[in-house]
C-alpha cells in the first residue's frame, strides 16, 4: 500500500533550498540532519543565542527562550532560536550569513560575503572648502575634487542635479552626503545622511522570480521575496513566450509590463521585510536567461527564436529604472548581466560566476536545469557552455499527470515490497514533479519494468518483481500504463505513468546527456574526466543524484561527486550587486565562455539517439 | 551745422559686420572700399559670375545678369551678383564662403573653413553581415564592429534604440544608416539615408542671440539668424538677470524659457531658411557668459552675482536638447562650450578659440566689449584673463541720451568748423550709441573743451575752438552740458552730454583700462610690448580706432596694431561644432587661461583711478 509521508517541508533562504524533515524536531536537529549547518555553540539548550533565524511562515510560537533573546519587534518579524523551534509545520525560514557555520558548502553560505564590498553604488559624505576670492573652484570642480578625496572615480552629474548644485552646497555649508551609481551622481542631500544606500539582486526564471535586498555598506542581506513569473499566463517555456510577443499586438508590452509589476510587488516585499524605504534602493541588478531578459527591457526577442537564434545584445546592460517602470530610487539603475548567446543567459553567467569555473583548475560540470538546461563544462583553460531543451518534462510539461512540485506532487519514489510515494503538502497526490517522475522511471529501470530502450514491458515479460508492483502494469485505453497511486489508494483518480512519459523522459535525459557528450567531445575529454558536477537551479536542488545517475541524467560518475549549489544564479546576481569586480569578472565570462551551439554540431543527432538509451545495469 | 548722412549700412553674414556704404556704389565697390574683398575676375562686369551674394533683406531687385546666372528659386531666396546691385537701402547679405578672395582676414574667411572636419556628430552608412550559425554575434555587435569598422569609436546605444534594433537592422537586411553622436547612437535607418547631419553654433549675447546652422558632412554654412536676447525684457545686464532669477517666483524658469524660445525660433529661420528639417539638427554649439549659461540650463546664477563669484561649474556641458525643450532631433543634443570663471565665459573662450591666442608666439591682446568686457591678455606661454564692468555706458546705459545702436542713434561724431553727426537709418536722431559717445568725448578732448582730468570747461575757459562748437558748450538744468544736436537742428529734442556722462565714459574706459595694466603688471610687461590688439564683438567691430585710442581706451599703440575679428565668440562655437578637436583645444584654453579677479587685485582700486584720466595730448 503506499503510504502518504508524515514529514514536512521547510525551505532556507536566500538559497531556496526544501529540506523535508520529521514532524516534531527541532529546526536546528532538521537541518543538521539534512547537512546544514547552523552555529550553536551551546548545544541546542538556548543559552548562546547563535542559531538566530527568521521564520517567515506566519504563527509560529514564541517560547521563552526566544523571549530572552528578541525582542518584541523583532519577534513579531518573525526571529526565533532554531534550537527551540519544533517543526510541525512548513516553514519558510531565513538563515542569516551569521548563523551560519563556517564548514557549510560555500553557495549556501552565501559566496556574496565573499565577494570585495565595492559596489556601483557608492555614498559619499564630504566637506568641501568654501570658494574664496583666492579660490575660485566652481561648485562642479569643488564637489568632484571632494569626491576625488573620497575615493570615488571621476563623476559626472546629471542635468537636473546641476541646477540645484549651487543651493545645494550652501544649504549644508558645503558638507553633503553624495550618492554615486556607475561614475553617476545620482543624489546630493545637503549635511550628513547615515542611511545605507541599498540593491536588490535579482534571478528571472522562466517560472520563479526571487529577489534579495542588500545593505550595500555592510554587504548585509537583509530580506528574500520570491513570486511566480506572472508572464506563465502567456506560455510555459521562453518560446511560446516569444510566440506570444510577435503574433498579438502589443504582446511584449504585456510581457515587460507583467514582468516589471512582478518586481515592484518583490521589491515592495523586500521593503516592508526589511523596513527599507523603495527610495533607498539604487540599483537593481538582474540575472535570467536571455529571452527574460529581452521581455524585461521591451526589447523584440522574436530572432532569438529563429535560427541562427541571436539576441539583441550580449554585454551587460544599464538602463534608468525608471525608464522600463521600475519604482525605486528615481535616478536609480537596472543592470542586466552580460549573456552568452541567445540561449545561454546571464542566469548562466550568474553561475558561472557563483561557482567560479572559470578559476577552476580541473574539469569541471554545471548543470542548471530550469525550463530548459544549461550546461558549462571544463576549467580555466577553456570553458564551453551549451543549452538543450531538457526541461519541459521535468517541470510537467507533456507527462500525462505531470505537475509543478507544488501541494499535491508526488516527489519521491521508491519501490520496496510496494511503490511509496511522498506527497508534497502530506495531501492527497494530484500528480507527480520531476523528481517524483525521475524516481518512478529509475525505479522501473531497477527492476525491470522498463528496458534500456525504454519499452515498458507487459505485465507478461516482466520478471522477477514483487507481485504489488507486477500488478500496476497495466493495459489502459493509454496504451500500457504503471499504477502509481490508485484511486482505491486515497487518490482522487489514478495517477500513472505511460509508455510515452517514458519516452518524454528519454527525451529530455538525452538532450541533456548529448548535449555533456558533446562538449566532452569538443574538449577531448570523457566523463571520469570531470572532477565535479554541481547541480544548480531550483529542480536541480531537489534531484536524488543516485535516481539521476541510474537514469543516466547525468555522467556515470561517483556520486559524491555530485554537489548542490543551489540558486547560484541569484548569488551570482548578488555578488555583482556588491562588486563591481565580479561584474568585470562576468564580463569576462561572457566573452571567454565559447558557446556551443548544438544545432550546428555534425553528429548532435546521433549522439542525441544514442543518449536516450537508458544505462545498462 | 549738422547734416545728417547720406549713407546706409549694410551689414555682413555670417560675421555680422557692418559696413557704411555711400548710397548708389555697388554692393561690390562698397565692399571693396571697406576692405573686404570678393572675388570678381571679370572685374565687376557681370560675366565670371564669381560675385555671388545672398541678400536677406527683401525686395532687392533682380536684374538681368541675376536672371542669366541664378534660377528662380535662388533668386526668389535672395542670391543676386554683388556686381549688380546697387546700394538704395540698408541692407543684410550673407558672402558665401566661395565668393571671399583669399586675402580676407582670416576671421571674416570663416575659420570654419579652417578646422579639420571631425563634428561631434557623424551619420555611417553600413552593410553588416548578416548572422548564421557560424556567426552568432548579437545584433548589437554586429552593429559596434561595422561602426568600428566604418571608423567609428565605441558607440554606445540608448534603451529606445536597442529595442528596436532587431527589426531595424533586418528591415534593412542589415544595410543601416547610423547617426552617432559623441559616442552614442542617436539614430538608426534601415537602408541609406543620403541627407547630411546638420548643426547649429549659437552665440548667446546679454542683448543680441545669433544662430548659425552647418552642413556637418561638409562645414558649410548654410544660414545665419539673429534675434535681441528676450531676457532684456527682465533687465540689461547679468546683474539685474540674476536679481530677476532670484527675486521672483519661478524667475529662473521664465529667464530659461524666454532664451529656450528664442533659440527654437533662431532655429525655425534657419531650416526655412536653408530647407533642412529640425529633425535633421543634432546638436546645437552655444557660447556665452558664464550667467546666460546659467540661465541657458536652469541653473541657479545667484552666487555668480556674491563675492567670490563662483558658476556652478567650468567644463563643457552637454544635455539632451529636449531636457531644456530645444526643439530639434528628439535625441539631439546642447553643448555649452567651457566657461574660465563666474565672470568669463565660454564667449570669450570662443574667442580665444578663433584668434588662437593660446598659440601666439607673440603677446597680443583681445577685448571684447560687450555688456561686460572681457580681457584676454599674453601669448601661449602665459595667457591671462579677466572681466571689467567696461560695457553699461557703451550700451547707453547711465548716459543721458545713451541708446543702443539702432535706428535713430548717432553713431559718428565727428568735429570740423562745427559737429558732424552721422544716424543710424538716416533719420532724425534719438540719442547716441557707444561709438558716438567714444567719438564725442574724443573730439571734445582733442579740442580742448574736455580736459586730462575728465573735467568739461565752462565756455569762457574753453580756448581756441571755432565759436559753433563753442557755443554748444551751455549751462543748463542738468548742469554744464555739450550740445551735440539742437532743437532748432531738426532734433525732436536737445540731444546733449552732460558732465556726469563724460564721467560715466571715464568710469568704462578706466575699468577696461585698468583691467589691461592689472593684466600687463601680472605678466611684467607693457604696452609697447603688445603685439596686435584684437577688437571682438559687436561693439567692437564699430569702434574707431583712432577715437578710442585717443580717449586711452586701448594701451598706445600704433594704429595699424589694432585689428577687429567680428564675432569670433560665434566662430569659436562653429569651430567647436565642426571638431571635436576644437572643442578639446576649448577645454585646455578653460583649464591653461588664468582667470585674475580684479576685486582680489591689491592695487586695482589705484590703478582704476589713475586709468579714469585721459591720456594727454
Amino acid at each position: 500500500m503506499t503510504r502518504l509521508s508524515d514529514t514536512v517541508s521547510v525551505v532556507l533562504q536566500p538559497e531556496g533550498r526544501r529540506l523535508r524533515m520529521r514532524r516534531g524536531v527541532t529546526l536546528l536537529e532538521g537541518t543538521q540532519e539534512a547537512g546544514v549547518d547552523l552555529l550553536a555553540t551551546c548545544g541546542g539548550v538556548a543559552t548562546c543565542g547563535r542559531c538566530r533565524v527568521r521564520v517567515l511562515t506566519r504563527g509560529v510560537p514564541v517560547t521563552s527562550a526566544d523571549a530572552r533573546f528578541f525582542d518584541q519587534e523583532e519577534l513579531a518579524s518573525g526571529w526565533r532560536l532554531a534550537c527551540q523551534l519544533h517543526v510541525d509545520r512548513h516553514l519558510l525560514v531565513t538563515i542569516p550569513e551569521g548563523t551560519r557555520a563556517f564548514d557549510q558548502k560555500i553557495l549556501e553560505a552565501g559566496i556574496a560575503a565573499n565577494v570585495p564590498l565595492e559596489p556601483a553604488v557608492r555614498r559619499f559624505r564630504v566637506q568641501l572648502p568654501a570658494p574664496t576670492l583666492t579660490d575660485l573652484a566652481s561648485d562642479l570642480e569643488r564637489l568632484d575634487a571632494g569626491l576625488k578625496g573620497a575615493g570615488a572615480e571621476s563623476v559626472t552629474v546629471p542635468h537636473a542635479l546641476l541646477q540645484s548644485l549651487p543651493q545645494t552646497l550652501r544649504a549644508g555649508e558645503f558638507h553633503a552626503s553624495a550618492t554615486v551609481v556607475d561614475g553617476q551622481l545620482v543624489e546630493l542631500i545637503p549635511g550628513e545622511v547615515s542611511t545605507a544606500p541599498h540593491g536588490v539582486a535579482v534571478d528571472i526564471g522562466t517560472t520563479t522570480i526571487v529577489g534579495m535586498l542588500l545593505d550595500l555598506e555592510t554587504g548585509e542581506e537583509l530580506a528574500v521575496a520570491s513570486a511566480t513569473n506572472p508572464q506563465v499566463a502567456y506560455g510555459d517555456d521562453v518560446v511560446s513566450r516569444i510566440n506570444h510577443a510577435r503574433t498579438h499586438p502589443d504582446g511584449l508590452r504585456t510581457l515587460q509590463q507583467a514582468v516589471v509589476g512582478c518586481l515592484n510587488d518583490i521589491i515592495g516585499q523586500l521593503c516592508r521585510r526589511a523596513r527599507v524605504r523603495r527610495r533607498d534602493i539604487y540599483e537593481v541588478v538582474v540575472v535570467g536567461n536571455t529571452t527574460m531578459a529581452h521581455l524585461l527591457l521591451g526589447v523584440n526577442p522574436e530572432f532569438i527564436a529563429q535560427a541562427p537564434y541571436v539576441g539583441a545584445w550580449r554585454s551587460a546592460r544599464t538602463v534608468g529604472a525608471r525608464e522600463v517602470g521600475l519604482r525605486l530610487h528615481p535616478r536609480g539603475q537596472l543592470t542586466i548581466l552580460p549573456n552568452i548567446a541567445g540561449f545561454v543567459g546571464s542566469d548562466t553567467v550568474g553561475v558561472i560566476l557563483a561557482t567560479r569555473l572559470l578559476e577552476s583548475e580541473r574539469v569541471e560540470l554545471a548543470i542548471d536545469i530550469g525550463t530548459n538546461g544549461e550546461i558549462v563544462l571544463g576549467s580555466r583553460g577553456r570553458l564551453l557552455c551549451c543549452s538543450t531543451a531538457a526541461g519541459p518534462a521535468f517541470e510537467g510539461a507533456r507527462i500525462r499527470f505531470g505537475m509543478r512540485a507544488a501541494a499535491g506532487a508526488i516527489e519521491r519514489v521508491t519501490f520496496a515490497e510496494d511503490v511509496h510515494c511522498e506527497v508534497i503538502g502530506a495531501r492527497s497526490p494530484l500528480g507527480m514533479c520531476g523528481t517524483g517522475l525521475i524516481d518512478a522511471v529509475a525505479e522501473l529501470l531497477r527492476v525491470g519494468v522498463v528496458d534500456a530502450g525504454g519499452r515498458l514491458r507487459p505485465p507478461e515479460e516482466v520478471g522477477e518483481v514483487p507481485e504489488p508492483i507486477r500488478r500496476r502494469v497495466r493495459r489502459h485505453s493509454d496504451g500500457l500504463i504503471f499504477l502509481l497511486v490508485g484511486r482505491e489508494e486515497g487518490a482522487p483518480e489514478d495517477i500513472y505513468l505511460t509508455q510515452r512519459d517514458v519516452r518524454e523522459v528519454q527525451l529530455a535525459k538525452g538532450a541533456l546527456f548529448a548535449g555533456i557528450r558533446t562538449l566532452e567531445r569538443e574538449l577531448g575529454i570523457s566523463d571520469a574526466d570531470i572532477s565535479r558536477v554541481l547541480l544548480a537551479g531550483a529542480f536541480g536542488n531537489y534531484i536524488r543524484r543516485d535516481m539521476a545517475l541510474r537514469i543516466g541524467l547525468l555522467p556515470a560518475l561517483p556520486v559524491e561527486r555530485v554537489e548542490f549549489v543551489g540558486n547560484s544564479a541569484g548569488t551570482g546576481a548578488k555578488m555583482a550587486l556588491l562588486s563591481t569586480g565580479a561584474r568585470s569578472a562576468a564580463e569576462r565570462i561572457s566573452r571567454t565562455v565559447e558557446y556551443v551551439e548544438l544545432a550546428a554540431s555534425a553528429d548532435f543527432q546521433d549522439t542525441f539517439a544514442e543518449a536516450m538509451l537508458f544505462p545498462l545495469g
